[in-house]
């Protein structure tokens, strides 16, 4: 927790509170703050900035000298299309997707992904992992998240008009590797000033088994280049990383 | 597990067997697999290669056909020097390292990792974690790990030694960008055709709360350029894999 969001409705001019128990653990134990210390806050959906610690209690911290001066960082012009995960790594998936600023997610269905993962009671949670990887980047914006249990049909008919220049599939059995395709238009030093705008618009990460050649055949009709990163087979989590890297380090 | 790796004491010329009981039961539930299937194998330290299951039990499954024919995926040639993190992240940090192919990893003490972890019963499980990591990568060669309890003696008297071009420190509060520093030798073609060649050979990664100025002064005092990766603080795990990818794709 790099800095502490809340809402709208917490705020009242130059004051705020913070009553969210994981909030004020992290306060006490974590940062071992006390009266008079200054804090960084943010607003969801707004600025970031400070506040000073006016009082404290066990379920509520009073902050006043709110100053909120900073706007939030820009977000990665990139939809990540991601293969439903297991539960168990959803929430860092979630976390780390919004940390690094992705500004739409849609999670969808995938020949791997089993059934019983659209189940699961952390689909509910998403506001919190979203809370916590915002809290974590120093972001207030939070990504769209979309979910789509249906493939065939989201691919053919939707899948298009988000695509608004390129769109790539990562697939470890491919022949074409990101570097190459990333490096095909950033040897011209003109195109490399503008490399931001050579990055693809859409993204897609199967989950543990990755995509099928029939899911694979979908996304190509739509316009997705499947591209590797490598022979190396990374966990999902570390595949997400190393990809969007790629938008976080050239953006 | 995207394949089995196997000491050498487990090969009988064309023949083979598992006995570890997180393999066998890998082969059993997540491969769902019978006698006569072709498993993806490897010999720790050896070649990959495949081989097909003979016989069955609840503690041994016996190969027969072991063809060890494909060389290991070549390493990545850098180490990482890493503050050692908390011990309920180190797993997956090893692990994502093995995986994406770092040659060397060195844990090291800094001012913000806590004694506690230096106690910890996972330091006794880093041969666990990096079959893990390998057996994720696809990768037979595991990476040296050395730990250092100490950071200036390191620093001061061991770190030049390993540095054979350039050295990186990561570092949020810094000017410098990582993308910046990769891309300032990249706009020549000629450069970028040897661009692994362009790639520093240390990269400092702090654990969480990153390093102190006094840190990165010794560092730099040894020739490591601080950079950063922007403005958002990632997971050490997100940081390392979002750095790290950088050598992934372009070695």
């Amino acid at each position: 927790m790099n800095c502490i969001l809340l809402p709208a409705a917490n705020f009242l001019s130059a004051s705020a509170q913070i009553n969210t128990p994981t909030q004020i653990e992290h306060v006490n134990k974590v940062l071992g703050a006390q009266v008079g210390d200054t804090l960084k806050i943010g607003q969801l959906g707004g600025n970031l900035g400070t506040a000073v610690i006016d009082t404290m209690s066990v379920d509520k911290i009073q902050l006043r000298e709110v100053n909120l001066n900073t706007a939030s960082p820009p977000k990665l012009d990139v939809t990540v299309i991601l293969a439903l995960p297991r539960p168990k790594v959803l929430r860092r998936l979630i976390m780390d997707m919004t940390a690094l600023g992705v500004r739409n997610i849609i999670l969808i269905n995938s020949y791997r992904t089993q059934k019983s993962y659209w189940q699961s009671p952390m689909l509910a949670r998403l506001d919190e992992f979203v809370l916590e990887g915002l809290q974590q980047g120093v972001d207030t914006i939070a990504p769209i998240i979309t979910l789509q249990k249906r493939f065939k049909p989201f691919v053919e008919d939707e899948l298009a008009s988000l695509i608004t220049d390129r769109a790539i599939v990562a697939h470890p059995y491919t022949e074409r590797s990101l570097a190459n395709y990333l490096q095909h238009q950033s040897v011209s030093p003109a195109l490399l000033e503008a490399s931001n705008k050579t990055l693809p618009s859409v993204v897609c990460i199967g989950s543990e088994g990755g995509w099928i050649d029939y899911e694979i055949e979908l996304l190509a009709a739509q316009g997705c280049q499947a591209v590797n990163i490598g022979s190396r087979i990374l966990r999902t989590e570390a595949a997400v990383n190393v990809i969007m890297g790629q938008w976080l380090l050239h953006s």
